[in-house]
């Protein structure tokens, strides 16, 4: 490609925008964030978003798709582990080492699918489907240890739990409250066993 | 009161507002609810609502106010039930009679939390004041079933999950999973007494 418009794209210029967006969404929520705020974090002239992103909510909708890789990446490096429990217990762990960050802003997938659910853009759907990736990933551990009549109900009151603690967490500014919670959730997978 | 401003306001005008506001909010959220939705909800003209209310965060205000009389209301008819278990678990039932709503649209204490989070205007430490009320009467309960050493962690546990669960209820728009794992939170305070 050789025309000047083409010359302004850069392949890492598109992963740093919608990296930049899943930060300042999760930072500032949808309606107060605008593209100047993204192209700041992301270190690419405001212009140049237009090359890569025509709306916002196409920036939304990367930072969705950012979700679901990062979520990808999490859950191939809990598979490596030898079984369900330490799996699970590891997922908790990755929480538990997210509290200040969620005292401050609540989970990224829980607060923008919280905010989306009052939209009508489309946008709740895709951050659903990323929530669905990870109670079906839940879900086949519990069957792992045996859970095979309860694992759904199983992996949602463990992904709600998570989603509810993270709230909390966040509306009392109180990471404490994450790490206990963790710890009461790997007392319950123990349970489970 | 005899003068012309006083004469367009009446009593029962900043009470319709305040619940309006409390309903507009839970529906659309803070950013996209606009003094004009609020104004036609409560059915006073838009240009009465600034004898109330100065701007759209002294509406809000009042709408947590509006949330923090309800919880107050619903915990004293859960008084009058003999024990604690039955009021823990009619706290449920009425969780459970709200799943329709809450599939379209969330908790509306939680959801209005999440929202003010990421905002710095001072309301986020107001609902966060309406959620501690919950905690401290459902600590109680447990507190008076026995648990006095983890009467406080149960509580958090108890809301984080009925928080979680409103948020993928309403995630994935499904009103079945706030009643299973109101049943699922039956059994569990059965098991703690």
């Amino acid at each position: 490609m050789t025309d000047s418009k083409s010359a302004r794209r850069s392949p890492g210029k598109r992963e740093r925008l919608a990296a930049a967006a899943a930060q300042v969404l999760h930072e500032k929520g949808v309606e107060q964030t605008t593209l100047a705020d993204i192209a700041r974090v992301a270190d690419v002239p405001v212009g140049n978003v237009y090359y890569y992103f025509k709306t916002k909510n196409e920036l939304v909708g990367a930072a969705i798709d950012a979700h679901a890789q990062s979520l990808r990446s999490v859950i191939d490096a809990l598979d490596e582990l030898p079984t369900p429990q330490d799996r699970l217990k590891a997922l908790l762990h990755g929480w538990i080492d997210q509290r200040e960050l969620t005292a401050r802003y609540g989970c990224p997938t829980g607060s923008l699918a919280s905010e989306l659910d009052k939209r009508d853009d489309g946008l709740a759907e895709a951050v659903a489907e990323v929530m669905r990736q990870l109670l079906d990933w839940a879900a086949q551990q519990f069957r792992a240890m045996g859970r095979e009549e309860d694992s759904r109900e199983l992996a949602i009151a463990l992904v709600a739990a998570y989603q509810g603690i993270s709230l909390l967490t966040n509306t009392f500014r109180a990471p404490e409250l994450m790490a206990a919670e963790g710890q009461r959730l790997e007392r319950w997978i123990d349970s489970l066993a």
